[in-house]
């Protein structure tokens, strides 16, 4: 009997490091589709630039990555996962502070994954909304205050709301839903969209007297490889915040997610078709990229049929709110406020028409107090640092700037030769 | 001894748990790089193509990608995988019909991974044949007949096709063998490029009175960029269709579709010096899928050095395939009869002479009447519907918008700017 | 008893299996990755030459993976792994010789992954080599003699001094430590790259009476998806270097990874914003690849703190080494001595200064020795080589190709039309 329940022990903890192995390659696999995902802002902004503006993204994408990666790993981890329950501004420490030892990492997380696992993945999301927020003042800001903003962005705005929900804080608390970051990361990040374009102000030549002067980007190639690379990562946003490798969870939140993005595209092609009487190329992508923002905070939670609808209605707004913006003259030259924070909202509104979840969870009034008071936060710490920077150092480059392009005037260099 | 015999329970639970966490986390990564060679396949084309077409085939290759994963949902999949014995077109039902709860999913397909691991995997594959045909008629097919086509072709016709092997149909019975795909998936594309191809035409100035006229593509890193990402997610595509995470089988898999590629490539190169005398990218470029797709039937069940001849033998197939076609005037702007048709029946026959599987399994015979019977069925299929939208709505632009580009005319917009 | 003995056994057999199952996915995964360097590779090096010779470069890349992957299984996976005690040159044989049953996969490498999974995972190492020598010296190096070369460097040298360390040889006795290869991978294709821009000479117009002639490359997105995809890649490199999914080495690999080349984007800008004033896109791309180079040798063994500061020296030694080759007139377009030979010997050298490692390995004097060991040798073998072609059959285009273009003069062809 001994030899036997000595041998079953064994096999049991053996099963259990098998499980903690298999989900940790998950999270790890996730991370790395996520990853992509800069690329794909990368391109879908550059592609969706002027020709003399190019370099410029771009610079400001690695940029972005790479301050993002240090920054919330200095501070911003600690920040939204400070660990320790109650407050509003808690915060775990700086770099990772919690025990390196292999015993340590292994038992994080409920021994799904470990602790340098959880940092990356989470560091991985964190840079993304500040990519967000550099298609939509592209082509006219500075690019040192943009990267000020970029750093305080990730480092205290980003992980203080974050903290509200997925650090287990108030709004966790009250029942708000946001599986993926429909709000969390999107919202944020399309927040700080318009507050940038808002007091960025926008391009030379874009609204005049004549009406609106639609200016096109310089790569519609480099844009739909953008798209798809997104969609790739998207895969592992989603199917990563399950947070373990769950067949049951991940597989549906994989059909969830290319349904609705799949579903996105048609809904902007019918209403783009219908409206604008255009096969629009730019619309239909930007539908793609409403239905994964769409879909992004229910994916966990519901049907197939419902992730269609979902992603529908958002590719469907797509069109719709760009022209929106365009009315209300807030320049945007990739239209990330439409598909962040406008398709943001319209996913996390979704949580509590199609969602199946648990009673109290997700209800439509916990989720429009998370959207507005996530809004209202990011938003007012948004437009204080942008309009701050602007009266100190400005955050536009000067018209003859601007009208030669910034890859010259900034970077002495062209994109293209 | 209760105690133990328990915990040797748990464990054995816990261990097949496991198991199959692994297995459909592998499944799901498959189905990633699959979804990857969609990217793949809009960037091949749109370096193949002229500068005045690239925002349509663009947008041609976005639309297929969601077009075929709603209708391979809605209808496709219940055609393909009845999950009945016997009969030609038995039909499993609209959307997803298997029992959805978790207990459901996790013994589906032997407890190798979920249902909706099988649904999403198995429509990533769908669009695929879409794509391949959208190559071969670039350039002068109009957009919407071209979608209905689509439709119908990835809605009906590939999943009967498809239910015939796959499905566990009378191809099946017969002994018939394709791993993931040469004949299934690659051929019926190349039978539906080639109806199309014929259909449609040339395209103006390809084949004068002179002789044939080399329309040079765009972009030839846009295209090199597109092999490279089918490669990457051939692994995916034939590493995946193991059905598993089997070890031995996957890691020949990945071995054997790699030295395939590598093959191919060296083939086409061989030939190409030898015959044409000059180095040419597009048709090494089209050596390596070539070889990708020779292999495709028989990854799972040959030799390394099999696997070698094969891809050698697509590869050198690849430049008097491509002059073939071109001598009988069936005008394909990206070589996609060549590579997908040809290559994907060679690597079907390949079967019967290297492969290594079960007695009656695989025959020459078998082989031979597979590749009849699904040829037959597709290119009457794609016939057919080419012919009856040719004359109800045209099929082609007309001579003035084919000299402007469709850009331009279907859409109002250049590529570049 | 007896039946749970026999249960209890059943379990842990299974357990061990579902452990077997899930390093062999993540070492097969690890390899998808690294496949995508070759395509990051390919894109880097197009971006960063000028528009005639395109077509050239691309078509370079591809038959470098190719032949790599051939030759690499014919003869450098036999010597490097002999899978024998003792000797400098010992061989393990052509092609793939061990066990290929269903029980010698199993049994492979302590039970982590296949044979199979063990060879294609190496193959995609090794054809990178080579691919870092095709930049140094593109522009105007003669297709055929560097394909030569590249057969001979995969297929000899590199193998050769990668046995010396990773196929348990002198070097892996002495405690030389290099964890995925700063030495062993970069610094080989580093040596190489300086011995072929040495004798190829460079470009016409480099370097004239009036000082240093920038050449700037001819697309700035095309290298900067390079870069992007080298890091996605890296994660691979480095993370199934680990050869297994152990949880807490493969996580904090891919933290160091990450931050490393964080590090190197920001180390890079700010010496080139102090030393030459000016946001280099290029130069920052370089920085984070130097990042990567450098962590490589001890991703698995330093602390995110130190993780930081070898990438930060990575990256500020970027640009100043780019101007260093510069000065003694050695041209190499994409900085690939830079990022790869200086970096790479950098990366060894820290291993001593900050490595966590037992004692005895990765000791200065064991660096040094390795460093010069395989740098003498690698340099030697590709000067020997690089020599030899130039005295038999050149090794230079002539002034007017050059002039012209690759693209045109050996592939009667253009990258764009």
């Amino acid at each position: 009997m001994d030899e036997s329940l000595i041998l079953a022990q064994k096999a049991l903890e053996s099963a259990n490091e098998a499980k903690f192995i298999a989900n940790n390659i998950w999270m790890l696999m996730a991370t790395v589709l996520v990853f992509m995902m800069h690329l794909g802002f990368a391109t879908l902004e550059a592609g969706f630039v002027r020709r003399k503006n190019v370099v410029n993204i771009l610079f400001k994408n690695i940029m972005i990555v790479s301050v993002g990666l240090l920054s919330y790993y200095t501070i911003g981890f600690g920040l939204m996962y400070p660990g320790v329950e109650g407050g509003y501004f808690e915060f775990g420490g700086f770099g990772l502070t919690n025990p390196e030892g292999a015993a340590g990492m292994i038992d994080y997380a409920s021994g799904n994954y470990t602790y340098y696992t959880d940092f990356i993945f989470q560091a991985m999301f964190a840079a993304t909304c500040c990519t967000i927020v550099s298609g939509a003042v592209a082509e006219r800001v500075k690019l040192l205050p943009f990267l000020v903003f970029c750093l305080l962005f990730v480092t205290i705005s980003y992980p203080i709301t974050g903290y509200w929900k997925w650090g287990a804080g108030w709004l966790d608390a009250l029942g708000f839903y946001d599986f993926a970051g429909s709000t969390l990361v999107h919202s944020v990040g399309g927040w700080g969209a318009l507050a940038g374009a808002i007091l960025v102000g926008p391009r030379l030549g874009k609204y005049t007297k004549k009406g609106i002067k639609p200016i096109p980007g310089h790569s519609m190639p480099l844009a739909t490889v953008g798209v798809f690379l997104l969609w790739f990562g998207w895969f592992g946003f989603n199917g990563g915040s399950v947070l373990s490798a769950d067949p049951g969870l991940v597989s549906l939140v994989f059909v969830t997610t290319a349904v609705a993005a799949a579903a996105g595209c048609i809904g902007a092609f019918v209403i783009s078709k219908l409206v604008y009487r255009s096969f629009d190329l730019g619309i239909a992508l930007n539908g793609i990229l409403g239905g994964l923002v769409g879909i992004t905070a229910s994916a966990d939670g519901v049907s197939v049929v419902s992730a269609i609808i979902i992603g529908l209605v958002a590719g469907a707004i797509i069109p719709l709110s760009i022209s929106f913006f365009d009315k209300i003259k807030v320049d945007d030259p990739v239209g990330a406020t439409s598909v962040h924070l406008v398709c943001g909202i319209w996913g996390t509104i979704a949580v509590a028409i199609f969602g199946n979840y648990d009673e109290g969870v997700g209800t439509l009034s916990a989720q429009l107090i998370g959207i507005a008071a996530i809004g209202v936060f990011t938003f007012t710490f948004a437009f204080v640092v942008f309009f701050v920077l602007k009266k100190v150092v400005g955050v536009r480059v000067d018209k003859e700037e601007e009208t030669i392009g910034l890859d010259i005037c900034e970077h002495q260099a062209t994109a293209y030769s």
